[in-house]
């Protein structure tokens, strides 16, 4: 039985996967440590909406719940089959699956391709297929859908909702996003493990996540790709609709040899992958770091309406290390129109700078800011706000954020909507200001000044690559 | 009259300046909001050790302490005059302050050479130098030097003592290592602004912190140099004996023209500073967080005895990772001898990895993790150890990090000492891990994994300076 015909009725397949009724858990252990004793309770204590159901022919019950022989003998509908037991008896649940209308496994188990056991990959997938059945694995940590509560994993649980689904080849990855959401405040949609790709891709992936209502960025990391040409195809239509970050494992060449024994994932030429990324609209990053921030970054900040960037700072040396990070970037700096220019001119100091970055110069006190920032808000010909904010006595770290809140909301009253960031240098109070200024939808960062053109450089790439 | 002639002489001179038995702060003002004023309270507030003088004839007292009118009615030892009046009076100080013994004027006010006004800079040397006088300025937030509490400076205070130096051209970039500072327990010895640096510039200030016992790391923030190849030669000697990490503002056109404004710096071709940079041995961070992060790393790093980098990790995706950043940053990941490799596979299940990096897989439970650990940290061909953790429930972040820093004490107790980096990838529980691996000497990083490398590439180019 081949993959279902249409697009719709794949994307229904994945729906039910990654929205299931009910979990089956082949595999499930009373044995605390044990792989499939982590994965009851974690669907268990996280509070999966659905039904939960261990399987294993050894135990009557499991973490308190019944446990049954099979999945034939699962009473209730149950729409996937988290699986982790040993690779070679895999296959054999296909039938059974199947037969109770399964829709997916998803095959936490290692010892397929990674290990070099391809032809045993190979008869899952073909099991899978006879039995219309897809696999999201195998070798994987599991996935999370957070609109459910659903964390399959045996690693970390994580229920904190938000907009970005992350879609991984590592457990690793994975688990970075759970801490930084968290610390950060920026939540997730979903977390999935791709693993060996052995069936369900990215493309799969991008297809269920680009049409699901809860999901407004996804964040890739591949250490390789299935079907190069499909993933371009899909990528570049999905790319228009959400932001797709992406972060290559396996640039290098000590980092492809890595790759191998890790997801037996060929890693290929970076500069083929560069240049298909750019191509498919995708947004590339270089590090862990890169894609989490983006992608928080993309789900709080609007599109701009033009290329113009006006940076403005107060220490210039900040201004200097961000105009720096736009060049990097990619990010345009144009010189103010001269009517503005005086405007300015006349809200700052003599010895201060209107030329872009604007250098309001560091003895300034906060009406300062607030005449210079209100001008550059307002004015059409501006389209994004880049603020160099540096800590004095005369316009303490919270004072600052307040306002600038208040006067991105007063602008939003008129109709007025465009990306501001922040970098702050300061002592620890900019951490605090930091907070208050992301809880309000503003994107800002703390010592590392320039991860805010970063962020800010990811929305321009989403906005052009959709007006291209 | 000339600079002193001899170095000796010369740093002898600095160590006024910057070891200085009182301060007088010209300028001195009762106004908050004041420069005047700020200066003189956070001296105060600071608890600099010496005498605090005041200076101003229009008031009798500024902040509790008698206001002096004059340099010269300053009854009490002083070595330096912090001016922050307007700039075309400040070189009528010279003769007074040559007279009372000062060695140097720390000139906070702006309206020199970055706003056109270089014949009042000149003016300003040229009273210097015929009065024995140094200037450290104009333009500049001021400077701190932690041993002694003095904080002589507009901006915000900072006492916390430790080993690094950061000299710049930037409030801004002085002031975020304030709170990077506190918040990921770095400490600092001194914070310097060097601004327009019309006498006192990079080639002082590494003289004088590179003989400094306080001083351990010199971080150093440029947008132009006044005497390149001065510097460079100075430079070449100082990094073989401190590590010295810098960052150049102004790297591209967009940053140069805004330095220009900024410090009246003359950015000059990137390709050319890096070819400086590379041959006088200073370690070039391209962002304000590698700066930052780096000094700290190097302070708590050790010398490797050889290029021999070993990656192990929890998770094979984040060994991909730290790979590539290895590539990036130009560390060598050899294969690791065929005793050590089957040593380590004896360890491991059979789907880990024993290339390197050594995939431990995700399943594995703190004993795994110390067993292989100690044979890298016993085995003497592995020169330096980088770890990329991933949360599981099975070896929790801050066990892991007990395990680790006693692993590293125990090889420390039989005289193995090594570099040890970690990454962590987890939920918030790692940040702890962080804080109480750093705590113990070991640089760590949540999330941005990969931030692990660049540290240890910073301590690397530093070692291998030396060696050429």
């Amino acid at each position: 039985m081949p993959l279902p015909a249409t697009r719709e009725e794949r994307i229904a397949q994945l729906r039910r996967i990654f929205m299931p009724r009910g979990v089956a858990v082949v595999g499930a252990s009373p044995t605390p440590g044990k792989l499939g004793n982590l994965i009851v309770n974690n669907l268990k204590n996280a509070g999966f909406t659905g039904n939960i159901y261990p399987v294993n022919p050894n135990f009557p019950e499991v973490a308190g719940l019944t446990c049954y022989p099979s999945l034939e003998a699962v009473p209730g509908d149950t729409d996937v089959a988290v699986v982790a037991i040993p690779a070679p008896a895999i296959a054999g649940l296909a039938p059974a699956a199947g037969k109770k209308g399964i829709a997916g496994l998803v095959v936490i188990s290692s010892g397929f391709a990674e290990v070099g056991q391809r032809a045993l990959q190979d008869e899952l997938v073909k099991a899978a297929r006879a039995n219309n059945l897809r696999i999201l694995g195998p070798n994987i940590y599991g996935y999370f859908y957070t609109p459910l509560k659903l964390c399959a994993t045996f690693a970390m649980p994580y229920t904190e909702p938000g907009g970005v689904a992350l879609v991984s080849q590592s457990g690793g990855v994975a688990n970075a996003i759970l801490g930084y959401s968290r610390s950060r405040r920026m939540g997730v949609s979903a977390i999935v493990g791709l693993g060996n790709k052995a069936d369900i891709d990215d493309s799969d992936a991008l297809e269920f996540f680009g049409q699901d209502p809860n999901t407004q960025v996804i964040a890739l990391h591949i250490e390789g790709l299935k079907d190069g040409r499909a993933f371009m195809e899909t990528a570049k239509r999905i790319s228009k609709v959400k932001p797709v970050v992406v972060l290559k494992g396996g640039r290098s060449s000590a980092g492809a040899k890595a790759a191998s024994s890790h997801t037996a994932s060929l890693a290929g030429e970076d500069r083929v992958y560069d240049a298909a990324f750019r191509q498919s609209g995708l947004i590339r990053a270089r590090t862990l770091e890169d894609l989490l921030d983006w992608s928080r970054a993309l789900q709080l900040l609007p599109d701009p309406a033009g290329e113009n960037v006006l940076i403005v700072c107060g220490a210039g040396g900040l201004g200097v290390l961000m105009a720096d990070a736009c060049a990097d970037h990619g990010l345009r700096l144009p010189p103010l129109p001269p009517d503005l220019q005086q405007a300015m001119k006349a809200c700052i100091p003599p010895f201060g700078s209107v030329n872009n970055p604007i250098d309001v110069t560091g003895g300034e006190g906060a009406e300062t800011y607030r005449k210079v920032i209100s001008l550059a808000l307002n004015d059409s010909r501006v389209h994004a706000l880049v603020f160099g904010y540096w800590h004095t006595p005369l316009a303490p770290p919270l004072a600052f954020a307040k306002m600038l809140i208040d006067l991105v909301k007063e602008a939003k009253g008129k109709g007025i909507v465009k990306p501001v960031v922040v970098g702050l240098a300061g002592d620890v109070e900019v951490e605090d200001a930091v907070r208050l200024l992301e809880a309000n939808g503003i994107p800002a960062y703390a010592y590392a000044v320039e991860q805010a053109i970063g962020a800010l450089a990811a929305r321009y790439r989403f906005w052009r690559g959709r007006r291209e």
